[in-house]
């Protein structure tokens, strides 16, 4: 393939929509194809999966939740993000499979090694060229949201501890995997942030 | 589990609702406590999702509905069918991970084995007591579907090929698990074919 494949991740509030926005308007300035893309609900199908994944009123079986999640990433890789990567377009993209790991497997009772494996047959085994976790205090991010005066929806409505799980989950993904990884603070100013993504990016496009 | 799990598999117009309907019938009568399911769409969240499969427009990428088609399975076995059979009930369904298995991997172009086992995880891999496979020509199930004069949904409307691949691979499953499955040909009369189900299930009952 020859594009490149960067993915965003982090909790809630940890500003990835405002970085990926920035990075997308830089790499456009330097005359590259952005595809501009988020899990879930990255393309027709997934749109309605994800209404019934964020909006279903009652119990969601955490199995089903997980294939849900599952069936809106096999769909958008196929028919979003491997035709754009086939062109030689940039794919940034909010949130992938790391994020099922941290949530479904780090934050819930399933396995973690069992939804990762899971994602990898979805998408046949697509892994993103860079992937940026913005890191932030769980109580921070809370507060954040909280400023920002939205309704939560159901995932933003768990328990602190919850988050707590999910944020040791996505750092425990990072040191795993630290070429692929680009760990950021993201309390720091969003200048910074977006400097030190387009530094990590331009290594890779170089 | 104390209940008893009985699942009805074959090409559409082969007569699974109507023998499904008269066991029911027949066990209740014995004093048997029944629940009738089906699958895709035997829950709140199924319904959703057979909604999706079944008449969304365009083209759904094909691991993307077989992961629908084992979310609606996951949340369907969790919260109907084992509660029903841990209160000691019998469970008669229209259709389960057979028809995936048939559907999904002999007809397309997707792994059997790897349709298999996701429906095995999705499940914690429950398995029915009595599978009926109500085996038709794909032929006469054309026939029966068209006199009936219903609209076709997007499955009905395949080519006869596809139903061809479909019906070798329900053979080919009672073939690899014949203590599980009671074959039975789908053009024989209604009352013969109920008795021989009848047969088959007081024996498990006995």
């Amino acid at each position: 393939m020859a594009g490149l494949f960067i993915t965003f991740e982090g909790g809630d509030g940890s500003g990835k929509s405002t970085q990926a926005g920035l990075l997308a308007q830089w790499l456009t300035e330097q005359g590259r194809t952005v595809v501009r893309t988020r899990e879930p609900g990255g393309s027709d199908v997934g749109v309605e999966i994800r209404n019934l994944v964020l909006h279903h009123r009652g119990h969601i079986d955490p199995r089903s939740e997980a294939l849900l999640y599952a069936a809106d990433r096999a769909h958008h890789i196929a028919t979003v993000v491997r035709p754009a990567l086939e062109r030689g377009d940039v794919v940034i993209q909010d949130r992938y499979f790391d994020s099922s790991v941290a949530y479904q497997g780090a934050g819930r009772v399933l396995d973690a090694k069992e939804i990762r494996d899971l994602s990898l047959w979805a998408t046949e085994s697509l892994l993103p060229d860079v992937t940026v976790l913005l890191d932030l205090d769980e109580n921070v991010a809370r507060t954040r949201l909280e400023a920002a005066d939205k309704p939560f929806d159901r995932l933003e409505n768990e328990k602190a501890e919850f988050h707590s799980r999910v944020r040791a989950g996505f750092l425990a993904l990072a040191k795993a995997e630290p070429k692929r990884f680009l760990v950021l603070d993201a309390t720091q100013p969003i200048d910074e942030l977006a400097q030190a993504i387009r530094s990590r990016v331009s290594h890779e496009l170089s």
